[in-house]
C-alpha cells in the first residue's frame, strides 16, 4: 500500500518520517518554514538510501517523489496521511490541528510525532478528533522498527486498525500502547535512565564516554535482542522468573539510585555534559556519527535476522510480505533482488568478495525452494549438498546496488543438479557463479538420487532451461585462458 | 597470561566466571555447597564453548583444568586470582573473605563480583584490604565484555594494574570506576529503568513482552552500539550536544515518570510479572533461551567487529594481543585459525556455504598482509582484486570446529597472484578454495604490475612454494571427473 504523506515539520523526525515513507514508495509534501529543511532532508534521504533498502532481502518498490510546500493547506489536501513532527507544545500542536483539520480529507490519519503528550491531550477542542491518534517513532525513524502506536477512546477501531495496516506497510514494528499515559513506554524507560546519568555526571562518579561504554559493552548488547523482563528471567538461572524475583526483583532497601529526586540542570551541568560529549565524539560530525550509527544498526539488525530474534524475526516478516514468489522457467530463473546492505561492504562502499559467494549461494536456497527443497523436505530426511563452486568477479558493486540473480540449470539429472547463477545490475553482468550440488540422504549422509515432485520439478526445469544458450564461462576452472 | 583462578560461588555469574577463565587457558578451582554446581557449571560450559571462541578471529589457548573442591583453604592455596561471587550479604562476604585470607598468597588479587557494595564496605575488617577489590561482571559473565574494576583508597596502584591486565587478559573490556558508590554505574542504570518498568506492569499500562518490545525494536538497538549520550548527540542534529541539551536535556516539569516514589512489591505484582514472563518467553527452558541470547549475542557483536565499533572495536584489540605473527614460507602459510562461530553455522550447527568462501576470503586477506599489500600500500594506489575463485567442499565443519588455513602460492609472476587455500581441522581437509588475483592501479583501477618489496616478497614465497608438490585439486573446473 502506498500513497500521499504529508510531513509537518522537516527536523530530525519529521525528515526521518519523510525518508522512510520515500523509499518505502510513497509520495512526500513536505512543509516546514525553516530554510534549511531542504538541505537537511536530503542529507538525511542520502543516508536512509544506503541504509533501509539493505534491512530487506525482496526488491524495495520505486522510491516515491518529493516535493516541499510553503502552506499545510497545499501540502495535506489530498494526503492519505498526515504526520505531525513540531516541538513539544501543546498549544503550536492544537493550531496546527486545527489548520489541518480545515483542509484534509477527513479519512485521512493524523498521526503525532509526540514523545509526551496523549492522544486525549492531542485531541481536545480538534474538530475530528477521532482522526488524530499518536505515532512516535525513534530516531532515526528511517531504520529502527518501533512506532509507539496510541490511540484514545474518541479513534474508532477501524480508524487504529488503519493506522496500524499503513505503519505495518512501512516495514515498522507497531507497538500498540493500550493506555494512554504521559511519554508512553519507551520514553519513560528512556527518562529513568537520562535520570540517574545526570546524576553521575553532576556528582563526578562517571563522564559521559564511561556511561556509554558501561551500556554498550554490556546490558546494551543484551537489550537489543532481549529487552528487559526476559534478560532478567535467563538471570534467574533454572528457576525462571520466580527465582530472579525472589534473588534481585524487589527494590533493596538501600537506596541505589537518586531516583528519589531530580537534577536541576544548571548551566554547569549543561556545559559538563557538553565538554564531555566533545571529548567523546567530537571528532567527527553530527553527519558522520549518523553513518556510522547506520551501519552498526545495519549490520546489528541483519545478525538478529541471521538469528530470527527480535527487529530479526520482524525483518522476515516484512519480506515475506513484500515477496514476489512468481517464477518463469522459460528464462533463467529470478533467485534473488534486493540492494547491497552496509555490511556487505568495505570502508569503500564496494561490496567484499565473500558477499558474491553469499548472494549466490542464497539464490541457490530460493532455488532448492523452488523444486521443493523446503524445510518440510529437508525434514523427510533428503536435501542437496553443495560440492564445488566457481566464481567470477566482472565487475564492482556499491552499497545499495541493487542486485538481480537469474540462475539457468545445466543439469537436473540423477543425484546432480549443476547451477549457474548470473548477477546484474540492471544489464551489467557483475559476477557469474556456477555450482555442483549432489542430492544426498541425510540419514545415511552419503549421494542418493531425489524422489517424488522434486525429482520431477527439478527435471522439468532441466528440460526448458536445455533450450537456453549456454551462458559464456560455463565449465572454466581458475586461471585457463579465454 | 594465564595462571590457577579460584571460583568462590558457582551460580551463574560464578559459573560465567569459570568458564570464561577455563576458556582463556586459566586452570580453575571451584568451591560451592550447592551439589548442583557441577550439573549447572556443565551446562555453562558447553554454551560457553560454543560461543565465546567464535568471537576471536584467532587461536584460543589450550582449555584450563576443571575442579571442584570442598573447601576454600584447597581452593585458594596457590591461586592468583580469587573470584567471589556469593549472594549479596555483606557479613557472609566478610566471614568469606576472612577465610580466603587464611590461606590465600598474599599477592593474589581477591574479585568481588558484587554489583552493590562498594569496595571499602568490602574491605572493612579485612586482614589484607589492598588485595580486595570489585570486579563486577555482567551475565552472561562468558560473553559480554564489561567488568567494573572498582578500587578504594586502600588498594595500591599496582594492585588495580595487575587486576587490570588480568581482566583484560580474558579478553574483557575493563571499566575503571573512579568513584566508589553503590551499585557502580551501570546497575544504577538498570535499577532505573527496573523501577520504572515496575511502575508500568504494576499500574497495568504494558505488559513485560510489551516493555521488552519496546526496548529491542527501538533504543535497545541504539544501546548496543553508541549508548546514551551519543544517541542524544545525535538527535540533536547538526547542533551537536548543546542543541540536544536545549530541546530536550533538562528534565521536564511535567511528570514523565513515577520515579519520585518506588513501587512496593507486593505479592499480586511478583505474580503478574511471572505469569507474564511466562506467556512471553515460557515455551522454551532457560537453558534454551541461553542458547538463543548467545547465539544473538555472537551474532551481535561479530556485525559490531565488522563495523569496527563499541564491543566490535574491542574485539579487535584483543585479537591484535592474541595473534601470532610468525611466518614460514618453507611450507603452505598458516593465513588463518579460529573457531567457527555460532553465526557462520544453520540451524542444526553446520557452517553454511558462504562461509566457507569469507574463511578463503579472510585467508587471502592475510597473505596480502604477509606479502605487505597492508591499508598503507592500498592508500599509495595499488591493490589485487579477485579475478575468479573455486571451492570444493569435501567434509562438514560444526560451530566451535578449529579451522586453520594453509596457503600456497602457484603463481605470483608479473599482475598475477594465484593461491591454493587448505581447509584443515586438525588432519582432516574440510575444503580447498582456488583463487586468481591481478593487481590493480587504483588511480586507473586497470591492471598494473606491483612494484617495489611487495613484488619482491610474493615472487620470494612462490619461489619457495614451487618446490612444493602441487595439492590435488588445481585447475578444476565445476563438474569435472576426477
Amino acid at each position: 500500500m502506498t500513497g500521499l504523506a504529508a510531513i509537518i515539520g522537516g527536523g530530525v523526525i519529521g525528515g526521518g518520517w519523510a525518508a522512510r515513507f520515500l523509499l518505502m514508495g510513497w509520495d512526500v509534501r513536505v512543509v516546514d518554514p525553516d530554510p534549511e529543511t531542504a538541505r537537511n532532508i536530503a542529507a538525511m534521504l542520502e543516508n536512509a538510501r544506503l541504509a533501509l533498502p539493505g534491512l530487506f532481502d525482496v526488491p524495495m518498490p520505486e522510491e516515491g517523489r518529493l516535493s516541499f510546500h510553503d502552506t499545510v493547506a497545499e501540502a495535506v489536501a489530498d494526503a492519505e496521511w498526515i504526520q505531525e513532527s513540531l516541538p513539544e507544545r501543546l498549544e503550536e500542536k492544537h493550531a496546527l490541528f486545527r489548520s489541518i483539520q480545515a483542509y484534509c480529507r477527513p479519512d485521512a490519519i493524523i498521526g503525532s510525532s509526540t514523545s509526551g503528550f496523549t492522544p486525549s491531550a492531542l485531541q481536545a477542542g480538534a474538530a475530528r478528533p477521532e482522526q488524530i491518534v499518536v505515532t512516535h517513532p525513534f530516531n532515526p525513524v528511517y531504520l529502527l522498527p518501533l512506532v509507539e502506536l496510541v490511540a484514545s477512546p474518541a479513534n474508532p477501531r477501524d480508524v487504529v486498525e488503519h493506522a496500524r495496516e499503513v505503519l505495518s506497510g512501512l516495514g515498522m514494528f507497531v507497538l500498540h500502547v493500550r493506555r494512554e499515559i504521559d511519554a508512553h513506554i519507551a520514553d519513560r524507560l528512556l527518562e529513568a535512565v537520562w535520570r540517574e546519568a545526570l546524576w553521575l555526571v553532576r556528582d563526578e562518579v562517571a563522564t559521559t564516554a564511561e556511561i556509554d561504554d558501561a551500556i554498550r559493552m554490556g546490558f546494551g548488547l543484551r537489550w537489543a535482542q532481549m529487552g528487559l523482563f526476559e534478560s532478567c528471567r535467563i538471570a534467574g538461572g533454572e528457576g525462571d522468573m520466580p527465582r530472579f524475583m525472589e534473588k534481585s526483583g524487589s527494590c533493596p532497601e538501600r537506596p541505589r539510585t537518586r531516583l528519589t529526586d531530580v537534577p536541576e540542570m544548571t548551566d554547569t551541568l549543561a556545559a559538563r555534559i557538553s565538554t564531555q560529549s566533545d571529548l567523546q565524539s567530537g571528532t567527527g560530525s553530527v553527519r558522520e556519527l549518523e553513518r556510522i550509527r547506520d551501519a552498526n544498526l545495519v549490520a546489528v539488525m541483519r545478525a538478529l535476522k541471521w538469528a530470527g530474534s527480535a527487529a530479526g524475526a520482524h525483518l522476515r516478516d516484512v519480506d515475506r510480505i513484500m515477496r514476489d514468489d512468481a517464477v518463469d522457467i522459460t528464462r533463467p530463473i529470478v533467485t534473488g533482488a534486493h540492494a547491497v546492505p552496509l555490511d556487505w561492504t568495505d570502508y569503500n562502499g564496494h561490496m567484499t568478495e565473500p558477499r558474491y559467494g553469499q548472494a549466490f549461494s542464497d539464490a541457490t536456497d530460493r532455488f532448492m525452494e523452488i523444486i521443493g527443497c523446503d524445510a518440510d523436505y529437508i525434514a523427510s530426511g533428503g536435501s542437496f549438498f553443495t560440492a564445488e563452486t566457481h566464481i567470477r568477479f566482472l565487475q564492482e558493486a556499491h552499497v545499495g546496488t541493487r542486485l538481480r540473480i537469474e540462475t539457468q540449470c545445466l543439469d537436473g539429472a540423477g543425484k546432480k543438479m549443476h547451477l549457474f547463477h548470473m548477477m546484474y545490475a540492471g544489464d551489467d553482468l557483475l559476477a557469474t557463479g556456477e555450482t555442483l550440488l549432489i542430492h544426498v540422504s541425510l540419514k545415511t549422509r552419503r549421494p542418493a538420487p531425489p524422489e517424488g515432485v522434486l525429482a520431477e520439478r527439478l527435471q522439468q526445469i532441466a528440460a526448458a532451461h536445455a533450450k537456453l544458450p549456454v551462458p559464456e564461462g560455463v565449465g572454466r576452472s581458475v586461471g585457463q585462458r579465454r
